[in-house]
């Protein structure tokens, strides 16, 4: 298990975000996010002297935009729909100049999460396969092209929540494919559409794609928290799923990795999950 | 932290007990334990093709003994008092011919605890001191040897429960002083008195050691559940209450290592610890 949970803000994205932000001359960053890639963002930002607004859906839990401004960034509440966010976000950047961040579909944010990949090639002697989950796809987009270039014969394998199959429709279909209202409890999975650049890497170097429903994911984090002792957020816990459901994907092999990829999980569903 | 609550039965102890059996010819171990020594015993044995027996109390809860089972160890539960059991060992040693093999009085089993202590000097660049558990003393009395070897400006402090302050006793008296029932949540860290060769390292290498209240291990141990997302068992949480109860202890400096020495935490206790 490639443990991302342990990363200083539990999640992955604090790898694609600084490698980002670290390469803008731009002293002013936004991003619209009502989870982990607000908090990358504004930490990253923290970390690298940048002033940064997140805007964040007026629904938004008061725990993460406390996290949020907490990592030194401000938060703002604004509109029930993405678009809504997008256009506050377009308004801020055209008057201020900041730069606005993209969640996955962004060459630097790619790279970044890349080294999540390079990580697992360096620290491992041998493996056959990498499962990783999918969101946006910028995770899985990075770990395959590190690993299909350091160690071309494993295998990289993608898991979506069953209410958002966007890698794979968009696979099937050759271009992206919008869901409406995509829900899985992998609040992590859940965009609407991978991204022009991620479904090209992921066309050319991943090697197959599967469900998980949102029970098998329960099943997968209520192991990992009771025999594994890590605290995975329901999308961290969906790699594992893939093993426990035994889902049909070719030649895993023996030696398989699992990208536990953040553990944002709230105690009163770790607690609902050990009791349960 | 140096997280010893992953190691491979989730404590330290695996260091010492593989450190010493790998030495030994026998092909028979025995160990007296009621938890995480007869567990690393047990592991360790199956690890080096040895049959191993572990006796254990009677009023030993099932849980450790099937553990110890499934490690491929012969669980005997016999007796009520440690003296009981430490006849049936001898008793096996002169039938059988197997080895003994003690927690923590053996100079290879200090050796392979000492491993945590090279370890924490090879790992970080620079940290000013160490804390660590002190039960029978094995753990700290390696730890010391190492770090004082390899960083000697660096200060190692041990920590018992309040209501087994074995190793000041001796420390203060000069000689090894038995407690007759020694009590504390921190099950790993109440036997009845620390060993001769733990007591002469300890005088040589140890800066201080103070003492910590079950509930000062308790609030510990929330903080490293909701805060930092591991699992410690009591035993482990007690260096961080050293630095929660701000405890007096000399020169402790910025850059303090917290020795989690193990995670064999029963789920209720966790889940209790998370709510409470």
């Amino acid at each position: 298990m490639k443990l991302e949970c342990f990363q200083p803000i539990r999640v992955f994205k604090i790898r694609g975000a600084y490698n980002k932000i670290s390469q803008l001359s731009s002293k002013n960053i936004v991003a619209v996010s009502s989870g982990n890639h607000g908090m990358a963002v504004a930490y990253s930002s923290r970390l690298l002297g940048k002033k940064c607004t997140v805007i964040l859906p007026e629904t938004a839990v008061q725990e993460k935009v406390n996290t949020i401004i907490e990592y030194g960034a401000e938060a703002i509440k604004y509109g029930k729909y993405t678009t809504d966010r997008d256009a506050k976000a377009k308004e801020i950047v055209s008057k201020t100049g900041a730069t606005l961040v993209h969640p996955f579909n962004d060459p630097d944010i790619i790279a970044g999460q890349g080294t999540c990949g390079l990580e697992i090639a360096n620290q491992l002697d041998d493996f056959d396969s990498v499962i990783v989950p999918v969101g946006g796809a910028g995770l899985i987009s990075g770990i395959s092209i590190a690993i299909k270039s350091l160690k071309p014969e494993a295998k990289v394998y993608g898991v979506e929540p069953q209410g958002a199959p966007k890698l794979q429709a968009a696979l099937k279909a050759g271009k992206i494919v919008t869901f409406d209202s995509p829900k899985s409890i992998a609040d992590g999975l859940i965009p609407s559409a991978v991204g022009e650049l991620t479904l090209e890497a992921c066309r050319r170097h991943v090697d197959g794609v599967c469900s998980v429903s949102d029970d098998e994911i329960l099943e997968a984090m209520k192991l990992l928290v009771r025999e594994a002792h890590i605290f995975p957020e329901p999308s961290g816990a969906a790699p594992a799923a893939v093993l426990l459901a035994n889902k049909d994907l070719d030649r895993l092999g023996e030696k398989v990795v699992l990208v536990i990829s953040g553990g944002n999980v709230s105690l009163d569903l770790l607690v609902k999950t050990i009791i349960g």
